[in-house]
């Protein structure tokens, strides 16, 4: 096996016994795990006054590692089959999700200039805490989830719709109901959705609210759709957990005493 | 075939592979989304001040564009066997939802002194999309949404029921224990009804809350069966959503004493 | 038959076909219904200055008919086979769920020295809809609904009994965490009582909230772990409904074929 | 029987029909519930300043009591098969749950120093309710729900995961749309994460609120995703309770090939 293979297995693929390949993944997710941390405790005051140069130099550390980790990923990628071809085979392992993902987390280090600092969504990368742990258990339950999740993605999608119609109806309304009352605050129908995210997930700030009897009608009336906006998904979601559960049981279904399957 | 027969063709029925009636449905989307935003847009100060005369003109070529259609449609569908009577076909046309709708979007702009604008109602014209874009899969989870809410429909009135004379109890619960602390907020039941509503569907603004322990005492007693409000649809949602799964298999079972089908 | 029984049929029995007692039942019902719109109505200022006379008389003539009402189906009620005894009878009758909620709605006209208005009570009254319109449909929903949360009743007791124990708990925990810092807000645990119902609720209104860190981190667990007081009731009666609907269905399970049953 | 074998009968065991081990039960579980609403009250200033001693009294006596209770009860565990050796049992038994909820209980009286009153926690030794109720039905219902808890034990820990990622990611995203507007309030990314659990939670107190258009756009996709935060684990356990009911059908059927019992 050529050094490119072994450097492969070691990055990625993960063999049961390899202590190479598990020694590599523990310190990849510590460190960004301690990347996380420092990048969110860099933004306090206190702790960036006194802390600050040491969690730049951490900083800039991890990125290089960061960086060497991605390259070297990129180089050794053709010896896995689905990347075989070095050119096509190299940009489609690029656009892989989780390499994007690896991407945003050092790309912002060196294009300061963009301006908006994605290192807290290193945090995305902690995902794979599922593949180091080798706790399949968790693996195929976060595999449940997002089968429910998938399985049930038209109805959710058209629940998102529907959603989005009544953020906009109810928007209206109360822009109409309000404007007059209190021009400052429901100043035009974009200023009044933020009123109407607020209501329909019934965050209610308190920053915007109707003060005139019709406005108060209305809002209501969406305050109380706003619950279906809650039973839709739980239902919808509520029974895809259920189908998931059903669907795993057909499948076993088998008479412990004659051995013959039920269905 | 006649010129209405086509005509009623291209705006009503769209066959797959006609392609006059699919550029005709993409146009008139299109419009009605332009129009959706423009009218949003229209109601920011600074949108209006720039470009309030184009959105004006956009306004007026669209509401003809949106009548011509009407009256076309109006003056096609006796071709259809469901209206074809000249009169009394032609009123049932208008009085299907999607014709008021359609009214609806073209009416005020004829008649500026009702002052109410219903412009943005016209987002309910794009659930169109799922008749252009030809997506039935979209289209049967519409309806399978539907169908459950439909199926329950008389759970979720009593609910509905349940919920208005909680809102009625507790808004008079709350007013004879806050009036004499609070008398300005509130002033009356129909005043507190707004406390009840905001309180009940857990959104609390906090423009309006209790000082005195005994209003605290109800208030507390109120907000948790609040929670009811959200569990009692959603438990009847979810099990509709069960029981159309379990209708959907139930079509493939076979009696296990027969071997036929049961439908 | 005597004018007893037939009384007694008029008041109570609504037989199908009686026109007398339906005539009965749509003017008491009518009544009932006025009467809460009144009283509602009464409690706004300007409402009570122009018609406060009116809405008196109304009054004033409504308990004297539902007096005579509650009067008459006592002296009646003897003629029904439950309430037979001229004294254990009628004080049995005395204490059914409907006659005592007939006697709140008018006791408290002849005792205005309690204080407390209880007219919009009445609104309870308002359940009689269901017998009047002899809507069975709407009925045996009722019953669904209640037999659901009768069966369910130990799981629904004891989540009441866990949350009053997580009210007692995050009260005291932010009583420690905030008095220091806001000794008027937190001034005693049952004070901060208050605040734990509006988190656990997720109701929110802003008038108290943790100021410090410690305050912040423990109210954020109470906050999250208030999701779990919405998933706990709402999965039971959920589960509840999926029984209820499994039971009927196991009831009538006939294969259409050979006629044998399914279970 | 010696000494100690009735003693630990009496504290611990709770055979049907054994008087004294009752009275000693609900003794206990009646200074317990008088412990927590003395510790509740006695918060409240006005309380403090007039029954003051006496409640300082009563805690002393309780304290006691409940030391000599826990010496008892180490005392006569190894009687117990379960705590049999002298030492390594008594050590064992004083791991228990149950054990170092009663030590929590007393401890804070003997160690004043440590800070925190730990008094209301108390209210945790009022599970044993269940124990002295003898109200096996409430058991058996607490036992379902835990298992109910325990069986999606997975599905909950990865949607808590789940949640604190997206606790984050809010948390640093509404840091850079608000820090420059609101510097004070949304200083750094630990205290936009209280912001962060108000409004995914949807308590929304109004304390803190995003004020540019990017920090609200964020903002309400934030809150629309908080939506999905209470669907999941409301799916979850819903499901699991559906399960645990049909597996206790289970233990009733029948093959329909053998006609032998499936457990």
């Amino acid at each position: 096996m050529g050094i490119r293979e072994r450097t492969w297995e070691i990055v990625e693929a993960g063999k049961p016994g390899d202590t190479a390949s598990r020694v590599f993944d523990i310190t990849i997710l510590t460190l960004i795990l301690l990347n996380v941390v420092a990048s969110i405790a860099g933004t306090v005051q206190s702790v960036h006054e006194r802390w600050g140069e040491l969690l730049e130099a951490f900083e800039t550390i991890s990125v290089v590692i960061f960086t060497i980790e991605y390259l070297v990923r990129m180089w050794s990628c053709v010896t896995s089959p689905r990347f075989s071809r070095p050119i096509s085979g190299r940009i489609w392992h690029s656009l892989q999700p989780i390499s994007i993902i690896d991407l945003l987390a050092i790309l912002p280090f060196y294009l300061p200039f963009v301006g908006i600092d994605l290192r807290s969504f290193r945090v995305l990368r902690l995902f794979r805490i599922f593949r180091v742990a080798k706790i399949g258990r968790y693996y195929s339950t976060l595999n449940v989830i997002t089968d429910v999740i998938r399985s049930k993605r038209e109805e959710l999608v058209l629940t998102s719709i529907l959603m989005s119609f009544l953020l906009v109806i109810s928007a209206s309304l109360l822009y109409y109901c309000e404007n007059a009352a209190q021009p400052e605050l429901f100043s035009s129908i974009p200023a009044t959705m933020w009123w109407s995210v607020t209501t329909l997930t019934s965050v209610g700030y308190g920053d915007m609210y109707p003060v005139t009897v019709l406005g108060k009608l209305c809002a209501s009336v969406i305050a109380i759709l706003g619950i279906g906006m809650f039973a839709l998904p739980t239902g919808i979601i509520g029974a895809g957990f259920i189908e998931a559960i059903a669907k795993k049981k057909e499948q076993q279904q088998v008479c412990p005493h004659c051995g013959k399957e039920i269905h």
